[in-house]
């Protein structure tokens, strides 16, 4: 047995949690579980890092580290007896707004990057759906996008510099400038390195926004609809959609005023600096959707804006309450086969007799087909259901995942995505950067190393 | 010796050069010369770049891969004596419409690209100032920008997969959906690996785009023009300046029309699908223009617009006929700082004696100030000066390569913009990647390994 309490000792005792009380809330993300860790850490500090990742090679003990666990994908869920690194207490933020820059520690929420950042008529653009609970650490982990990444690219596209610490426990910082280190490390999953900071940049808020919400009979029709308006040159800011049973489910709990008889909803914003230019893009937007059958709401005023998207981000704790477990993927398709791609994984779902539901941002093409299961279930249909689908998505042209990263969930498929050779390639790197496979093993690659 | 007829036997003797009077021609890239090859190998497919790489690997001979060879970094010439791989036979291109990507190998010509695109209505938006004749594969492997990369961004951003021959002689291909491998050989000056093909997005061509011409009394003036109009929320698609001594040179070298008592010129164009918004833009930024005291010139058409920017793309033969060599930067500084930056650069060049000039992508604070210089020139007084805007762009929060890349100019350098920490990781990627450093020894890490 490791002695962890001489890592308590060292780091000091509150940082360290061995009862078994405290270390079960650390096994679960927001979808999945894994095993009970040996110990929690909670640094406050870089070098709460580095004796942490000292004492775990010396230890030969794996360490998984953890944001706010509201992944998708199982990606910062124990595989095995470790140590969980939770970096929820490592959250300083500055805002320089002359070099329009964030630099935040892993444990900063997503949002409050934005919130700071605000004041000085600046934001941080990557917005996943749990943008109030996740952190840093976790979406630059995954790579993380959300409605805005059609428009403005995701986590990655924000990193100027990165401190890490490595599996040599030694604190490494790494900007862009020449060999692409920070590229590499962002949407690893932690299994290279922890990162310890970010330097983000920020953006200028946009002048004005405006949303609409489109009703179709049919799924397909909604999928038509985006291939529309985006080869028509519309660049919606946000474009995401839902499917009825997606529709009634949200509804069903929240009571939000949807369409509960509708086949699709989309949602979508433009936004910029020339308000005339906003609101002819909406314009645009709405003739590809009526031209595709569907029927156009638009906002009056933020307050309703507001609503819209609030049905949108009830998605998730919505389906929670029809069943306890669900499958998530994260399928992205090319836009051309959306229509194609949404109709196939309804008829999948209708043959299987499980309840699925399907939402996402369909503006670039990431779809979230979620199958919803419980205890009862017979979860050999559930994962043959979605393996089907993850083949859908690849026959199409697809990959397996656009914002929530492979984590558990989607590393059986990896070896239909990959060839061996590629698989190889990445075992490869894995080896180079953590020889021990001392950071969150069992992840990304397909096999075990 | 090694046996470089034997390589010429297994591949094909009208692939390997020789003889002197070739080799010679090898030797240079647009800016600096280097070592007489022992070889030019110019291999056709991927398998005859696997025979070169496997040869060379046995032999012990350092292979120094290039494309046109219109770089301006000294990415492509040979440090020392070994086989040069000219990717200039290997231009396979081939256009997907649906799926919007371009399948080149590396010696494809960059603005072939879009050329092949444009009948589809795509292009490929990045469009370093050498895009007549730069390839692909100098494009990954600098991670060019050009004039768009404001608006649109780098080679890089347009990368979906690449196919490479790494150090172990094998043919690998790694897409972004896992480690980002293609992420850390992009920019990676072919001292990773070799790569054979990419896998390119293409964009949908702007249906409208206006341009504009503006001059200014003093070269800071036009610097504070783009920090105004950045800061109203332009996002121009082209940005770009010259200063006096730049405006002179193209105007001496092609009598273009250019207001030689001008103290600094911007060229700029915005685009996008509605006709109005690009037109308001265009006038956004004429106010911006004028409020710092510059004259605007709007194109009348595109002629004009064509007209206007054959100054621009004068400058690097223009300055060429001034003085027969030049060092030539490749800063970037926080757009806040570049009147400060351009002002202490002109003047650093008066003090010095020798001709300076500024020109550069200004919209994203990419400045290349040029020193020219001739064979009776102080080369200590060059270099001294050289190396006094590096650290002008340093301490102003700035990093010493946009996109030229880093190799021979600026390496000196990189020991000032980099820690011992930071360099010893870039030595542990290479090492990684090409422990025998078989690729383009002597570039991009600051000290040999």
């Amino acid at each position: 047995m490791p002695d962890l309490l001489s890592l308590a000792a060292r780091i000091g005792e509150h940082k360290v949690k061995l009862d078994l009380a405290d270390r079960v809330l650390y096994r679960y993300d927001a979808i999945t579980q894994g095993e009970v860790p040996l110990a929690v850490v909670l640094p406050e500090t870089t070098s709460d890092v580095v004796e942490t990742v000292r004492f775990a090679a010396a230890a030969g003990l794996p360490v998984f580290p953890r944001g706010a666990a509201s992944g998708l994908s199982g990606g910062s869920v124990p595989t095995t007896r470790g140590i969980v690194v939770s970096f929820t207490r490592m959250n300083r933020l500055e805002i320089d707004p002359v070099a329009r820059r964030a630099i935040a520690e892993p444990g900063v929420v997503t949002l409050a990057v934005s919130e700071a950042a605000a004041p000085f008529g600046l934001y941080f653009p990557p917005d996943p759906a749990s943008y109030k609970q996740s952190t840093i650490g976790g979406n630059l982990a995954e790579n993380a996008g959300g409605p805005q990444c059609f428009k403005k690219g995701v986590t990655g596209d924000y990193v100027e510099k990165v401190e890490w610490v490595g599996a040599d426990g030694e604190v490494h910082v790494s900007g862009r400038n020449a060999y692409d280190i920070p590229g590499l490390l962002i949407g690893s999953e932690g299994t290279l390195a922890l990162i310890t900071k970010a330097w983000l940049r920020l953006e200028p808020l946009p002048k004005y926004s405006r949303t609409l919400m489109a009703y179709f009979k049919e799924v397909g029709q909604a999928a038509e609809a985006v291939s529309r308006a985006v080869a028509s040159g519309v660049v919606a800011a946000k474009l995401e959609f839902m499917d009825s049973s997606c529709i009634r489910a949200v509804e069903e709990a929240f009571s939000l005023g949807l369409p509960v008889e509708a086949g699709a909803v989309l949602l979508a914003d433009t936004d910029g600096d020339d308000e005339q230019v906003v609101a002819e893009e909406l314009e645009l937007l709405a003739g590809a959707i009526e031209a595709s059958g569907g029927s156009v709401h638009i906002a009056a005023d933020a307050a309703e804006a507001e609503r819209f998207w609030l049905a949108r981000r009830s998605v998730s704790p919505a389906l929670g309450r029809i069943k306890p477990f669900r499958m998530n993927e994260d399928i992205v398709v090319p836009r051309s086969r959306l229509a194609a791609v949404v109709r196939e994984i309804r008829a999948l779902g209708d043959e299987s007799g499980l309840p699925l539901v399907q939402f996402g941002h369909i503006g670039d093409g990431n779809l979230h087909p979620n199958i919803l299961y419980d205890k009862d279930t017979d979860l050999e249909a559930v994962h043959e259901l979605a393996e089907k689908i993850a083949m859908v998505a690849l026959r199409h042209g697809g990959v397996l995942s656009g914002e929530h990263g492979i984590g558990l969930m989607k590393k059986p498929f990896m070896k239909a995505a990959l060839s061996a050779a590629q698989i190889e390639d990445l075992v490869l790197v894995k080896k180079a950067c953590d020889p021990q496979r001392l950071f969150n093993p069992g992840k990304v690659i397909p096999e075990d190393i």
